[in-house]
């Protein structure tokens, strides 16, 4: 299997019949694949974010798929299916905000449902082809993104929607790849994206390693950067779209289309149609993951702020639908996204 | 001298002739106080951030002037004014926005000019004076800011205003405390405050000390726990507050007016009358200061970000007078702001 990416790194990859992660934790200082042969380990590897990403996310619980699969032949070569669904639901319960994950799965469950006789071969394949059309949707993307953005634009990204977060190329940073080698870029900027540091570690890391100069600033930053210096593009990933086209994404991302709004800033949502969610109508009924206190608390693994204080960490927030220019998908862009809009373009 | 302050500990302080600081770079992991018998490592202890907080820095340059005098006197004791203005204009150049810096040494000059005789007993009590004055004015400030709290309030703060920013007792905390003494806090909230963690690590360390329960949150999560949690009051200090009442903040302040504003939560700045710069028209005439880069580059004083990444690393921004509900100071109240505002209650 060869799919093909410009990048010199894979987030995820299927090498010698294992799942291959490149650790997101131990980036930019190291980088270290791990292999991985088990469906839990998969699962806990989600969990604690050895890949994380929506797309990417699916593509690693697809691959986890076949390793459970390949677990439950072991066990019971002709009765596998009823081995399998634990490994599953594990693997579904990893991480509750990106619908990709859910997404991925079903995918494979249907495709395990096709098969007769042994299923490990035709599952790899579907496994792959989810892997392959994330990057074929992702270029797709780029290319309708970049078409949004005027020459000398200046633009400004959160968290980390890369090669890192997909199968590829990216979804956010797919665009500004893009827009990029069409020259029409002047300077982007990434917000560091507390309390994970996406955007201090990841996104700078694969922009530098692709070239394209990329200015951190604070979160809290981002308004102050609209107004004293201008931003014409805010372009974002996404974790889970609703029907309506309010979209979860990484916290802060809310925060950054209200300052957008107020500036006049444009703000582009990039996710593949897998992040779309026609069971939800509304963005507030999509489940927002609380992640641990240390991740506030603690600092380069001591405790740092002081005892009996608590923190609060929502990783996800929504942005409705009306702070939201368009949504770039790979079957088209929906602008100004509604009911409608939503549904011409991604069905339901 | 003994000035009554509720605290145990002391951010500025003057003991056996010599200006002590509280080192903030070291908390809450170890409470060092440092202490400084040279105007010129006062300048260098303001600027590397030993004491921050707008009027805790007036009060520190307060007494490095009675430490530039002293020296002087020593040098020249009949013309120890020709001998004072290189220290004095180092310890005004320490940091840009804070306006509390020149006010305060601007005072001291005047004291300075009175002087007939040997002049370190009266300048001495010329800072002792500006230190007790702010320490009253905060106090004052809680009360007048209290009022506007109603009952069961939820009050999100930004950085750190409290007593380690000022003389004693704070300012936006100042109002936390004396509204949580009347039992009108329901819950308090703080940013984190990237890149120095003033939440984190100041805010958070004096509010437990005090018995007051704080929550941390990203700095980024802040219009998602306005959206999802109800968020009454945004209370924050201030580092300059032009004319128009156009106001000089920690860097986010700017971003959080801008999703208060959206959610209907109130808007509180806290700040005493030595804050306000007359000389200034409107905000973006304020110098804003830059910092550098490593402050976003470097976790644990090891370089996270990898090669060829920069960073913009403004640490203040302007909040228009416009998003601001309430400015509290000294002199009395100033709702919804403007000239004729500001003027009524603070001259000039």
């Amino acid at each position: 299997m060869t799919i093909h990416r410009p990048e010199s790194f894979r987030a995820v990859d299927w090498k010698d019949d294992a799942l291959v992660l490149l650790d997101q934790r131990e980036l930019p200082r190291q980088e270290i694949y791990r292999s991985y042969t088990d469906a839990g380990e998969v699962a806990a590897a989600i969990r604690c974010m050895v890949v994380r990403g929506a797309p990417a996310i699916g593509i690693a619980a697809a691959y986890g798929y076949v390793l459970a699969v390949r677990a439950a032949c072991a066990a019971a070569p002709t009765h596998w299916r009823s081995h399998l669904r634990p490994q599953i639901e594990r693997l579904a319960a990893s991480r509750p905000t990106a619908v990709n994950l859910a997404w991925a799965l079903a995918r494979m469950d249907r495709a395990a449902e096709r098969v007769d006789g042994p299923p490990a071969a035709a599952l790899l394949a579907e496994a792959i082809a989810i892997h392959e059309e994330d990057v074929a949707a992702n270029r797709r993307m780029g290319e309708i993104g970049a078409a949004y953005i005027g020459s000398g634009a200046v633009v400004l990204t959160h968290c980390n929607a890369g090669a890192l977060a997909t199968g590829g190329y990216g979804t956010a940073l797919g665009v500004v790849r893009a827009a990029s080698a069409r020259g029409s870029i002047a300077a982007v900027y990434a917000d560091e994206t507390r309390p994970w540091l996406q955007g201090a570690r990841l996104t700078a890391w694969e922009l530098a390693r692709d070239g394209i100069p990329v200015t951190l600033i604070a979160d809290a930053a981002a308004a102050h950067l609209m107004r004293t210096r201008g931003v014409d593009w805010v372009i974002v990933g996404a974790d889970r779209i609703a029907a309506n086209g309010d979209v979860a994404n990484k916290i802060g991302t809310y925060q950054l289309a209200l300052a957008a709004r107020a500036h006049g800033t444009r703000f582009m949502v990039v996710a593949p149609s897998s992040t779309f969610d026609a069971g939800i109508a509304e963005g507030p009924s999509i489940p927002i993951e609380l992640r641990g206190e240390e991740e506030l608390l603690d600092a380069g693994g001591r405790r740092l702020a002081p005892a009996g204080v608590s923190a609060w960490n929502p990783v996800f927030d929504v942005t409705p639908a009306g702070l939201i220019d368009v949504i770039v998908t790979e079957r088209g862009a929906i602008e100004r996204p509604d009911v409608a809009g939503m549904r011409r373009v991604l069905g339901a």
